[in-house]
Order: structure tokens, then C-alpha cells, then sequence
């Protein structure tokens, strides 16, 4: 499988693509760093990443940059890094890349449990996460040519140590466990879902 | 208690507004009837409607413009409706708000069941309902003062037959239903809920 990895460059996305690169063809994407540059909220770069990737059977999307602070200083100027970052970017990914995919392939967005279980200075965040739960279900019902879309919802990670902290009685979601859930979606038949790695 | 309706020119917004008259001070908000106007697009003119209000006791929200249409249609240009309207629009609605409104008030926001029950043609609704659930929940643990939040999330209501045809199956909600989802959040105590009226 050809597999595009949006975020391979940060915590989840390197251990992703380099898990799944013993048997797949992995296309690395970054905001600075991978094989090709995208800036996610914009939405000519993101046209201009699918130019250059060409069709491709499953992107996995680990990109997903929010304002995390504390509330006092939220205001619309700050929730907009999350709207358009996690939120607006990685569905761009999906009304782009739907026209490059071959068919039968498989989109996977990153959400976080922070949907159902808030913590302090994740607002933004939460409500990207709400939003790209809702989008999956329901994108899943318009996609055509058998193209599946999942969202992988973990709780902190155990290779995010600074966010241990924030997510008080929290047992981190191993890097294995993230593997498995993105396991699920790529190469599993489901569509429309919400998966909760472990 | 005086309670503002933003939406209250609507289907939903008149009920309640009518509904809730007998008892309470109502100020009618509408994007171009009621006593005050507001584009909840534009953050500029939601610090002036807060400036108009001054205090309140509580705010309800049932305006939230999104695109409906077919999927084929559905780029960043469309997804931008329900982004900026139901979605960032309502969530400003809140993150102004908050600095206008009285101790122990409260605000309720409008999702819909399509978070959960996606139908054809509403993957931007149904994304901006996912946003606002989650960001109610994350809210409420934010909030100070006493101040609570909840969103109302109901299926096709009995007022609007124009949309039964694209909810099959759909049993729907009647306004005295939605009223008393919107008198749950209002005049309870709870906080950080998605009521599902019925
Ligand atoms: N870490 C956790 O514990 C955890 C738990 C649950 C959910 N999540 C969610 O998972 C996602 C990834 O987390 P992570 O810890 O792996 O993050 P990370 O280490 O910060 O990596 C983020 C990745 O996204 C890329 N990126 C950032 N902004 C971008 C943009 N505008 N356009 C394109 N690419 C962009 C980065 O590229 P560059 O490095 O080139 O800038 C990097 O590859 C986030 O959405 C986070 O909310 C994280
Ligand atoms: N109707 C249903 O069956 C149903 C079911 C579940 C959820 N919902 C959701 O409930 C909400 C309201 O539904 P409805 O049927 O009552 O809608 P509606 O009859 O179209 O009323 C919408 C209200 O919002 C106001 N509005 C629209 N755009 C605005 C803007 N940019 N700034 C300020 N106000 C604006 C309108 O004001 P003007 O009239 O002055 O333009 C009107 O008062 C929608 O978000 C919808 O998705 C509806």
C-alpha cells in the first residue's frame, strides 16, 4: 500500500510511518521536515500536496495543532488555531485527497479523547476533536468508489510525557496500542467510526 | 430572569421566545428582525449586541446557519457556513458572553442529532453539532461564577416538514419536547450536558 503520513515529523506520525515502513511505501508529511511540506491551513498547500503525492490507497493524518492555555486568554483569535488547524485542515485533507484516493481507500483522522473527557486548557482542542468525530460519521455515508474514514481517539500517550500533567489519573495510551487503533482503520473494513485505541 | 434569545426570528428561537415570555424578560435577537440584530459571523457585531444587552441571566442560541447540499458540492468554501455560523459563531456567543453575563447564569447552545446520526447532505451541521457538544463539555469546566452551559441536540423538529424527507425514520421531536429540553438547561442546575430533548 502507498500510505501518506500528514504529521510524520511529530510524536505519533514518526512512530507511525516507521512502524507501518517494514511493508508499506510510506510518504512522509510535514510542516517543515518529511519528503514533501504541507501547511494544513492552507488550503492551496493542501491541493498542492495531493500535485505532487498522486493517487495513493490510505492517509493517515496525526496533524492536528490546537491553542492550549488557559481560558482567560481564549478568545476567537486563539480558538482559530484549532479551527483551522485540527479541524478545518484535516477535512480539507479528506474534500482534497477524496479526488486523488484510489478507490477502496481509506482516510484516518486524529481526534483525542479530550471529546468526551475535558481537561483544563484543551477547550480548543475538545471541540476540534467533537468535530472531527461528528465529520467521520459523517462523511463515511457520503464517500464513494468503497473509500472508508475513520477518526483514532486516544487519551494522552506515553511518549508525551509534558502532557502527563494535564490529563490527572489518565493512563497513557501506549505507542503499540496508537499503532493498533490506526491498524483498525487502515487496514480493517470499517468506516464511520470513532476508535478508542486499547 | 431576563433571557436572551439569539435566533428568536426562527422556527425554533419564536416558540421558545413566545414560550418563555409569560414568565421572564425576553430580549429578542435576530440577524434581521427582533429587537436586536446580530451576525454571529462577525465578532465585531457580538461585542455590540453584548454592549446593547448589558447583564442577563441567560443566553439561548438557536441560530446556527450551515451549508446543506450534496456532498459533491462540499469544498472549504461551503464548509466555511456552518464553521463560521453555527460552529465559531456560537462558541463567540459564549466567549463574549461570559464577561456580560450574571453569577449562577447560564448558557445553552443548539447542536443536533446528526452528531451522532448522520443523514445525506449534512456532513457540515453535523460537524458544527460534534464541535459545539464538545466544546459545552469542555466549557463547563471552565466557567466561573457559577456560570453553566449546555447544548440542546434534538432531531428534525415538528415545525420544519421541509426537512422530514432527509431524515427517514426520524420520529419528530415536538416543540413542546424542545421546550422543555431548553427549560432543563435553563432553569436546572446542570452543566457540561448534551440534552437530547424527548
Ligand atoms: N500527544 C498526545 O498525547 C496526544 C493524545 C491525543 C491526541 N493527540 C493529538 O494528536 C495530534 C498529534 O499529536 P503529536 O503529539 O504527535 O503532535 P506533534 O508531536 O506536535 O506533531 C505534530 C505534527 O503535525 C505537523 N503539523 C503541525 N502543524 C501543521 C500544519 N499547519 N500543517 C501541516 N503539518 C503540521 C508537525 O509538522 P512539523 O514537525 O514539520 O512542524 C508534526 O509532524 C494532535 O492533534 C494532538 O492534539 C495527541
Ligand atoms: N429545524 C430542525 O428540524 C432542526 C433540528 C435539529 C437542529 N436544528 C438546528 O437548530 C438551529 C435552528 O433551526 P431553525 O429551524 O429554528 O432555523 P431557522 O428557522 O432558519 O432560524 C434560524 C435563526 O437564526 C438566525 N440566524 C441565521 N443566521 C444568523 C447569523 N449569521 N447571525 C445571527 N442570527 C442568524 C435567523 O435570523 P433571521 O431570521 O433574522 O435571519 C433565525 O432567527 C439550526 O442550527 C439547525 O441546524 C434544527
Amino acid at each position: 500500500m502507498k500510505i501518506v503520513v500528514v504529521g510524520a515529523t511529530g510524536t505519533m506520525g514518526k512512530y507511525l510511518a516507521d512502524a507501518f515502513e517494514k511493508d508499506h511505501e510510506i510518504i512522509r508529511v510535514g510542516s517543515s521536515g518529511g519528503d514533501i511540506q504541507v501547511d494544513i491551513t492552507s488550503l492551496e498547500s493542501i491541493e498542492n500536496l495531493f500535485k505532487q503525492v498522486g493517487s495513493f490507497d490510505a492517509l493517515i493524518s496525526t496533524a492536528g495543532p490546537s491553542y492550549v492555555g488557559p481560558w482567560r486568554n481564549l478568545t476567537d483569535r486563539e480558538f482559530r488555531k484549532g479551527l483551522e488547524g485540527k479541524l478545518m485542515g484535516q477535512i480539507n485533507l479528506v474534500l482534497v485527497g477524496q479526488h486523488y484516493i484510489n478507490p477502496e481507500g481509506s482516510f484516518t483522522l486524529i481526534a483525542g479523547a479530550l471529546t468526551t473527557d475535558p481537561q483544563r486548557n484543551f477547550a480548543n482542542a475538545a471541540t476540534a476533536n467533537g468535530a472531527i468525530e461528528a465529520f467521520v460519521r459523517a462523511a463515511a455515508i457520503e464517500l464513494e468508489s468503497g473509500i472508508r474514514i475513520n477518526a483514532i481517539s486516544p487519551t494522552v500517550i506515553e511518549d508525551s510525557p509534558q502532557y502527563f500533567p494535564y490529563f490527572p489519573g489518565e493512563v497513557p495510551v501506549t505507542m503499540r496500542e496508537l499503532e493498533y487503533g490506526f491498524r483498525k482503520s487502515i487496514f480493517g473494513a470499517r468506516t464511520g467510526q470513532v476508535i478508542t485505541p486499547r
